[in-house]
């Protein structure tokens, strides 16, 4: 077979220690060389070799990555895109008013539309710092599917939210129970099952989809059950917020505790997210447990133990929450862990390195300990890692022989990066996670295409700067009509905003 | 008089309230204008009242900067960029570790052209991110000054690394008191000497020196009074490592205290760094004290009230501490601040807009709290703040005509930060700080000189490929000429190293 596209001379880190040619834990292969046909890799290993096992492809598709390092596509393991178009809308505010009055009253006057647009420019974010998977959480995502993830040929996990909750639950104090709204538990369901339909018989398909029941305090017992038991008999991925603050622990306790309305034997006398998962059997290896940081350790030493994943996002829940994720120690419990960014409306947004560096320092300063999160470390959990957690690693995650072509190439010649060296050992591997912007990504392939070229976007019809335009003329108009709304709600930054700060 | 520059159509955040149309606490201006002469900022104000004020420049000094954040350079107030050479050499370390079986085999084969050149990148890194001003603490520092800081036209606070502490005390114990050689410490102080009778009559000059006593366990307290007794005489500053780790408070300890050579009345049972300098009389609002995380939050406060600037470094003792620098704190206590990078080897490196984000992020995250260190007050800081820290506030940090002309200009059409509003309030002063990678900044500006133009450094006879390129091969000849003695000092990333994961 005749190879499509062969990058070669680069500091190969496969995540895979059984590559050809390759040392250590990490696959490490200096001068090596990937070589992709049909979607797919063909070839691991060093570039002397590469004539010996395949065919070399056409020169115009030979991409000579002297001096770069090219690792698996990085994963993002969870995100809301659709917020994108509101950048900014909401940070620097106490957690009990993020949503309520600081993202909420704007988000609301965001249209359909808009949510495109914004998810548009949150991939492009993603896809411009090295990503090629990202696990897109969002009501509706086979929308962001059709519009979004096709035509930019992005691999996306498809997660479609379900709850229970009347939409106007924004009105209950948070001990007062949310009523459950069985018709919106339905209808989620059965939009995910749609997309089960239409994406089940693509072998080669970007897309994954997955359930997503938002949150334990979201969804009733009996919904998850059915999920569950669904899940289990076709094989598919349940991701679910757990432990992601007060309000859900407040709501668990009330419903699911001796005195509320749905005791459940076995769960504790105050009963948390986790115990009644664990009482009512829902633990698996199936399960997708984002955040977990209102857990405890030992909660999460269980999590782990069934076999559940765990992603953490580590900006957004520094912004939102001003707390580290609990990835050191979910990974020190033997669980499989991801990164997300979650969020762009505070300081999250989809910078894909810019994350790498966030979890490391952070998760040094949590622990206490700089040894914590090291550079390859970070770079494992953000690519096999995030692969191994949303159940993808048998297409991606590796560069390995067989697996298809998601495929990120970092340049190091810039004042942020450089100088690098390969001896006594290669300091590309800190000097991108600790020294990199987003910027250095230069060559992107997603399932063997080249969306990235040389730093530029290279999706036919397709043009940065006029998405970047229509999101800000979008983004002037729905903050501009949420004016109103936004004072009334009267978070902390009407205040900062009044004083001229903001 | 005609101006030579103006910056128009931009978001003014010029942290000067009283500025011209400006409204709030950080002084913003929409569509603002400044207007430089002779390296001097001549207007500061709304862009439509630019013509009846002062006459226009040839069109070709225009700036059209609509869409753009304008405000004061940002001030890097303490960096060691020599280091940038090996930069990727040492983190993921115990503390214990870093430098003396990190860093130290390493950068001890750099030779004196090898720290220029370290020293360029660093300062290209910086300017290039919309630094303006570099507080360098080095030994020789004047070599610095003349061969990267004049040459590259940056203004520079170059304070001069005193100490008395011989060469070969890698060898000693924690314990054991380092011997101090006064020769050592006199070179030192003539050194600093040499450089205030240099610059001490161009009152134009981008150069102000200080004094820098290393620490208090490596300088003798009678050198120290006499660097604070000439500090005093000529208004000038001293900027000293405070409080920075466990091996100072032993020697402190061990010195200082009733059974040491040298007990202080005054300075407690078990002196400390800060108790000794206040028992002493050395507290003053001529010293700047970097890092201060080995100190009490009582300390912290009586040097505050003493009118001690500090200066915290958020990614470099996250790296190498697994600790956040007590900025917030310190501010609390009505004490001044900047912000610096400190060291590239580990995950510093000197780009300005990261360390913002850094800086928010670990500071929410090390109080538990969403609304410590928002955007604005962190840009503040990084301006401002920095410029009051080193005792430059006369001169640049603020947008204010009459001060120097040290501006930067950040652009927003990118996949990071935008979109931007401006209503009703402005997005770009979160979206900047949180989404900011670095290469937003497009104009930077110090004594009205045009260092950066539409994001390329605009250098007379300066060329960052080739920069980069030197920087990568003689980083290579070190970590060369370095194995050796790096396997022999048996750090823990030789570990990693043996086992592929670097």
């Amino acid at each position: 077979m005749d190879m499509d596209t062969l990058i070669e001379n680069a500091l190969l880190v496969t995540m895979d220690p059984e590559s050809r040619g390759a040392t250590g834990e990490l696959g490490i292969v200096e001068d090596g060389a990937v070589g992709i046909a049909d979607g797919q890799i063909e070839y691991v290993g060093p570039a002397a070799d590469v004539d010996e096992a395949i065919a070399r492809p056409r020169a115009g598709a030979v991409v000579d990555a002297e001096g770069d390092l090219a690792c698996p596509g990085l994963v993002n393991a969870h995100a809301h895109t659709r917020h994108t178009i509101v950048r900014g809308a909401a940070q620097d505010l106490p957690e009990i008013e993020w949503m309520n009055r600081g993202l909420g009253p704007i988000s609301a006057h965001a249209t359909r539309e808009d949510g495109v647009i914004g998810a548009k420019l949150g991939v492009l974010e993603a896809l411009a710092s090295g990503t090629t998977t990202v696990c897109e959480y969002a009501r509706r995502v086979g929308e962001l599917v059709e519009e979004v993830y096709e035509p930019f040929s992005v691999r996306c996990v498809a997660t479609e939210t379900i709850n229970e909750v009347p939409d106007d639950r924004a009105d209950l104090g948070p001990e007062e129970l949310y009523p459950f709204d069985r018709g919106n538990g339905e209808a989620g369901l059965e939009r995910a099952e749609a997309l089960f339909d239409e994406y089940e018989d693509e072998t080669a398909s970007l897309v994954e989809p997955a359930y997503g029941p938002q949150a334990l305090d979201m969804v009733s017992l009996r919904l998850l059950e059915e999920i569950e038991r669904r899940a289990d008999e076709h094989g598919r991925r349940i991701h679910i917020h757990v432990a992601q603050g007060e309000r859900e622990a407040i709501q668990i306790r009330e419903r699911y505790g001796e005195d509320g309305p749905n005791p459940i034997p076995g769960a504790g006398e105050e009963p948390t997210t986790v115990s009644v998962l664990d009482a009512a059997d829902l633990l698996s290896d199936r399960l997708i447990a984002a955040h977990l940081h209102g857990a405890t350790p030992d909660e999460r030493a269980r999590l782990a133990d069934a076999g559940v994943s765990m992603v953490g996002c580590p900006s957004s829940i520094a912004a939102i929450d001003g707390i580290v994720p609990p990835i050191v120690e979910y990974r020190e419990h033997g669980g499989t862990v991801g990164i997300g960014t979650d969020q762009a409306p505070g300081p999250g947004g989809h910078n894909a390195v810019r994350e790498l560096r966030t979890a490391a320092l952070l998760s040094k300063t949590d622990r206490g300990d700089p040894t914590a999160m090291p550079a390859w470390e970070t770079l494992e959990v953000a690519t096999v890692g995030g692969a191994r957690a949303l159940g993808i690693d048998d297409v991606v995650g590796t560069l390995t022989e067989g697996k298809r072509a998601d495929v990120a190439v970092f340049d190091f010649e810039s004042p942020w990066t450089a100088p690098t060296v390969d001896e006594p050992f290669h300091t590309a591997i800190p000097n991108l996670v600790y020294g990199g912007t987003g910027v250095e990504a230069t060559d992107v392939f997603v399932d063997g295409r080249r969306l990235l070229r040389d730093g530029e976007v290279a999706i036919e019809g397709f043009d940065a700067g006029e998405l970047i335009a229509e999101a800000n003329r979008r983004a002037e108009r729905i903050f501009s009509n949420a004016e109103e709304d936004w004072r009334d709600a009267g978070s902390k930054l009407v205040t900062d905003v009044d004083a001229g700060r903001l």
